[in-house]
């Protein structure tokens, strides 16, 4: 499957809704247990989705294609959410979510990105020069790979539960 | 986290909304890719899925909690979806397993389970005796994992073109 930004937009636009079908009105247990220690809740990756979707997603992708002659990107910081979801309910955060991800789509498409655009490059903080296309492809696989988490996270809370099935669920492994 | 019944079912009811969120309406590209040869489309794990509410988890349930004296599971094929999928749509099948989820948990919570009742067993044909809560947790933990398993499929969609990323994203590698 090659790189389409139509086609990346049909996950990205789809992501606020699979994470609301998941997980709104779940009790707190489903959304506060984590895989033990230093792992993240449901909660936590909410929260993390958020903060990419304020400093980091459009952010970038705005700087590879300004013409500015310094294009580094800023640090991203994984942890930003522990301070900012204080406070907030899940539901807030996964209406905030959506809202954010609605506006950043709709800025997105309004800079008519053409294939040369994909091309473009930006400084990345470890990985140096990459493309205005690798950016948006790992936005996608970024999605899928949090909603795989969630699933995880929620998975394992059974991890003993489920008895001998143990052996035929690989996703309690992980 | 415990097994609760009703905790299961907050889980068990989700599922055909998250998976009509996350699939409903994309291009085929993104429901029949796979993840190599031998692998399983999203539009396979959904005609999997159907073939479990038609065959096992309700099935084996009745069994469990039946006078029955053989209390032996029937097999259940992995492979059915291939024959029983074909011709139909994604959406059809989408909401054929809509229909069939919440059908079956009507069933489930007519039976008022107790705790007593989740002790009981049927005879698993790999792992001899189960209980039912063993086996309603795993129902819980099935879908989590095809959930899991469909964002996978489809993040992979993007492993060359995340570039560098790719050592970032786990996912893409499992």
């Amino acid at each position: 499957m090659l790189f389409n930004l139509n086609k990346a937009i049909e996950i990205l636009e789809r992501t606020p809704d699979t994470l609301t079908s998941m997980l709104d009105g779940l009790s707190d247990e489903w959304i506060n247990n984590n895989e033990g220690e230093e792992t993240w809740s449901p909660f936590d990756v909410i929260g993390h989705l958020i903060h990419g979707e304020k400093t980091d997603w459009l952010v970038r992708t705005e700087l590879i294609l300004s013409d500015k002659t310094d294009k580094k990107f800023p640090e991203f910081d994984r942890f930003a959410q522990f301070e900012e979801s204080k406070g907030k309910t899940l539901s807030q955060m996964l209406n905030e979510f959506k809202i954010l991800r609605k506006n950043n789509l709709e800025v997105l498409q309004s800079k008519n990105i053409t294939v040369e655009d994909l091309n473009k490059t930006g400084v990345h903080p470890t990985f140096g020069d990459v493309t205005l296309k690798q950016h948006l492809s790992t936005w996608v696989a970024h999605d899928l790979g949090h909603i795989a988490q969630i699933s995880r996270i929620m998975a394992k809370q059974y991890r003993d539960d489920v008895g001998p099935w143990r052996a035929f669920l690989p996703i309690l492994d992980r």
